[in-house]
């Protein structure tokens, strides 16, 4: 039997305890950032185990497990994310959130579990492997600024070789693993513009400078920053979701809030966009005698999986396609977004999919519906895809 | 001693009743359709009084008191409106409003007290008129539909041949009256637009009907009603006062509600004005596939001086100018309403100003201002002025 | 007989010969700055007579003739100009314009015919006369700069104590006189934008920065000058009559050029809407990344017809209502220019209007139609208002 | 020798003739459906060589030439077009075009020549095919509605089990071909919107329907189909080239035209786009007041790369990657529309590049430039790719 088998073995083993850690964690989630009781579940798995365990981010819920092997050798980091959604849960499981408003609508819960049972089960091979895995339960991934670039700038992950994460979705069964190369998962922004005029009568506007049609001046000026100043081949897209002036309909307003996102596939765009609403919001200023200013946060960076990292995990992937799962297929670009991106600024690696729809469900609820399920098969083909990269990429060449 | 000297005789000696008067009033302000006490105040004075004393519509508090001439002749109204607004007094008076938030800001104490003076002097003299003088003690001024219209609906007044009434504003002192002729305050309408679209996340624009954008669109275009669709010598004016859509940058919205204003110095423009914004909701709703509802209430109408009638109110005053008050000067137009317009659109007559700068004051505060004060010389001045245009009138020859 | 009666009887017995000139001017109209026929026919006029002639503006067409009365006194300028405009003549008259192209389709020919006609009468009678009568027979009134200016520059009227002017319109016959008081025709300025961006390939508008786009973007944003910076109750309108951007469906273009017009009735808001068209311009230039260039000309200034001359004219007039005219009528501000503007800036005086309607005519041809006509009725008429207006003002007190 | 390197043996042979035909092609160039004398020179090539020749197109210059193999089997197709731009060249080459204003600006002359080459080549080795071969010589490529149209119409391909095409583009040089599966070029329609409204002076916006800005306002409009409609990791654009409404500065006008392009890499959109484009033309209309008139003409569809056929290609030419050319590469979807696109609506295949950079240029002029130039080693790559394709797909078993 060699390594492969037996981690598979051992893995089939434990889908037991890796469902109940999930159901676990499922009845007990929290918010980003405020995941104590999370933090402390996983330590306590860990106790007692030869392994080395640390928290990188002071004030934080990150753990770090270091699996050593018995030969020295390469180091790949596998992640978890463990946080949770203001979301009241809505789905009719026995194992329904206990914590009000708060709910694992994401499936971070089946994350941290299938991670669990993979971390018990290298720690317990550990003497057939060469090199180090680093485990990362990472917290905080749904709030940016997100826990990977807290984790990444704690410098905990600077010998990590490659590293390799796993999103559950529900379009497809356990069935399906979807991988892409290239920009993967949009990056965003989000802005908050204040436009500040002269308030007055609405009988008398020339006493004034209306903040409110600056402000539907800026909405439509925008447009043209998707329609004629990015590439039309590239994925782009600013959406203006408030404009806060609620008012009399006899005053003319001095204020004006209007609040957006900005949405990439290219991170040269990230700044691009930043400067371009900028450019519109200073031009309605100069436009309209009003001032303005403009609150604007970069978050998550476009995710971009490295193409020959993402080609190892097809190769290895492809020789296991008709035994624990039955496609391996490339999917495109999604417009969300995932701080797994910090990582791979730095480390090679990818980010790729396991299918998690309920049996016999034909339209399953997605990922942040309060009503989302996960069928939890998922947790053994999650364990052993990352399984098999991982003892692989150890013994890589490069 | 002519009829015009034994009236102004009398109205000099009751400058103090008329003070009396209007500072009761001011400590004990009513809202509009609500001025119960204010109109009980009213009836008392008339109680006993050698008049007819009329309630003409139906649970609201108008009182039209009937002065009968000892002979028959012609019929002339004189109106002063009685009701106070939702404002919080911050004027430094010693009779300072009692009714917490509700203050006669507007000066309607000061009408109803100086026409409680003019009515009491017009009954002492009555044997001395030809004729008859409906003193219209009118309520709910300030809040469409307002007071008149329901007055005139009565029929009440269908026997008077002409209508005369007055306003304080201290743009002057006593010293000061002023006319114009033709349209002289603006109607104004008001609306609340409702787009109704479909919703969605941020990233997704093409599945949904952003109503944001649509709205927008909608505040941009309606700039060309005035730029483009109204005769350039004419006012016009269009505000969006509420623009009411908060919401999260990561959601498009399915509905955004729209409020505003159109003021308009011609009557034509009332109906022109509505059918042309109706038109730029329209094309929203074709261009941006979004579903519309647009509340539209006209206001009160534009309010029309006869200019024969205001000639004559011209002839009248111009021989009185240099005795208890000095200048008499044509004023421009102004951007306020007044429910008198209803009147005017039925009665011939006019409506003029009377000063009521408290002395010694440079930047008074306007109507409407927390701390809006009237000069009570104007008590005097507008009783000897509507009271010698009655006299004059009652006995023109048409 | 009185100097008036002397006057009038003058006139009428000279209504041919102004009729045979304002023919002959007809058939040899001239256009702005090349009056060179019509200047020497008036010359000839002229010569041998007890005048003076000057020709203030070197290189110019003007002529001013001045009467010197047999006492000292006052003096007053008369006015007509005498350009033609650059119109097919396609009026059904006997005395057609000779000149292909060329039109006296403003009335210019009868203004000039009617002064030649009341100099020569007032030189008939200057032995009656105190003070000083200038002609001034002026060229170029339908070109910006136009004649007005350079003839006040030239200093030739430094001494005029007050001057007169008319302009025949055919909205009424000739027993119509229509006067003003104030801001009586409107200032206008003309621009021509010119945006630069970058042009390229349709498919490409990521590499460009499209001119176009940034131009219907200044339009529509212009509209917000006059919807919502000017006060309501002001006539203010900018017109965008040229939008100049011609090109293939496939090409983005790197210029466009916009030109348009604004009117005003306020002398303030012409200097207020060129900064105003200045700020939209760049705020499209920092919206879009693109440069302009704005070519701003004021054109004639806002007509302010002195209110104190006006009703001495009015005053003088009255008195001969029902005599050589029927109607002296108040008639609201026009939207169209007059470059008798200038003179009134510095010269107190009022410049009204003579009714031209040919009779049995019901829907008149308007100044500057090719069909346009004058009742030749008209030149007596304007003859003597403005004769008796200039006796009566030469003997004023001040 | 096998079957392939006969052919290569031959084509190599055959370089000399390839580089003369296109020499002479180059040096006559034909605008699109005037091809004649192209036309003729291609069928005198073929005539006494033992194919069958028809022209398909009645009044076209399409020219489908049948190489009948030995064996009966499969038919594949393979395309070059043959006409010319209306392009004055600019290129500092001896054989530069004689047809002033006309040039092979395209490298359809390159086209042509290897296909003759290859075609010949083919001819000589039949007897050892199996299936049929059917080369097609395209007319008018470069205007819709394109020869292809036109010959799939006239049912000459409808028993073609595939077919093959080629470009030449300067981006690299002959040693690169470049492929790519799914949507590869876009589809393109183009419109034409007149706006009629009702003309006036400037001064009376009023009495007017303004048809520029209508269409400035549809304009920005207009961006909110790129920027909120379509599916933002969907190409799309639109572009509009011309804004056709010159005029005085003075007028209002009645009328502007307006013209456009769309693009797009989903045939789906090309229905959706027109629509979306047409709302917001109806929604001017409804918001002005004025008429319009839409013409909208599909252009060539979105080319679709079949993925299997393109994966034979892939690997036919991976066998020869390091022999005849060096680089075979994923490229991504072109902006740029051909005409190939009508063969693969309803044949499998897939059209793929050759690049065709000179030697030693740095920048080289791209497609459609004056200064465009081939490598003429382009010849024999294209030719040996195209004929290794064919043989191969020849006897495939689907």
């Amino acid at each position: 039997m060699n390594i492969k088998e037996t981690l598979f073995e051992k893995l089939e083993a434990k889908k037991p305890q890796m469902v109940q850690h999930r159901r676990y964690l499922h009845q007990h989630p929290e918010l980003s950032f405020q995941e104590t009781e999370t933090s402390a579940y996983i330590q306590d798995f860990y106790k007692n185990k030869d392994v080395t365990m640390t928290q990188p981010v002071d004030g934080s819920h990150a753990i770090i497990v270091e699996i050593q092997g018995q030969q020295p050798g390469r180091t790949i980091g596998l992640r978890a994310d463990f946080d949770a959604l203001p979301i009241e849960e809505e789905a009719d499981v026995p194992f329904k959130s206990l914590n009000e408003g708060v709910m694992h609508a994401c499936g971070h819960d089946a994350h941290t579990a299938y991670l669990l049972g993979l971390a018990e089960a290298l720690i317990e091979i550990k003497d057939q492997l060469s090199g180090t895995i680093k485990i990362i339960h990472q917290h905080a991934e749904e709030m940016p600024p997100g826990g990977a670039q807290q984790i990444m700038a704690s410098g905990v992950l600077d010998d990590v070789d490659e590293i390799y994460g796993i999103h559950v979705v529900p379009v497809a069964g356990p069935e399906v693993i979807g991988f892409n190369k290239g920009n993967a998962f949009a990056g965003s922004s989000t802005f908050t513009l204040t436009i500040k005029g002269l308030g007055g009568h609405a009988a008398s506007p020339h006493k004034t400078h209306d903040a409110l049609v600056a402000g539907t001046n800026f909405v439509n000026t925008l447009q043209t920053i998707v329609s004629r100043r990015i590439d039309p081949s590239e994925m782009g897209v600013i959406t203006v979701g408030s404009f806060d002036a609620p008012g009399g309909a006899n005053v003319i307003q001095d204020k004006v809030t209007i609040k957006g996102t900005a949405r990439y596939l290219n991170d040269e765009l990230e700044q691009f966009m930043y400067e371009e609403i900028e450019k519109v919001a200073k031009s309605v200023a100069v436009g309209f005698d009003v001032t303005y200013d403009l609150d604007y946060q970069f978050g998550y960076p476009v995710l971009y999986n490295h193409p020959d990292k993402t080609n190892h995990v097809v190769d290895i992937l492809s020789a296991s396609q008709g035994d624990y799962f039955e496609h391996l297929i490339e999917i495109p670009a999604v417009s969300g977004s995932e701080d797994f991106a910090y990582y791979l600024k730095e480390i090679p690696g990818t980010f790729y999919i396991v299918g998690c729809k309920p049996e016999g469900t034909k339209s399953p609820y997605m990922n942040h519906h309060p009503k989302f399920e996960v069928n939890e098969d998922a947790l053994v083909v999650a364990a052993k895809s990352l399984g098999e990269i991982a003892i692989n990429r150890l013994s890589a060449a490069e």
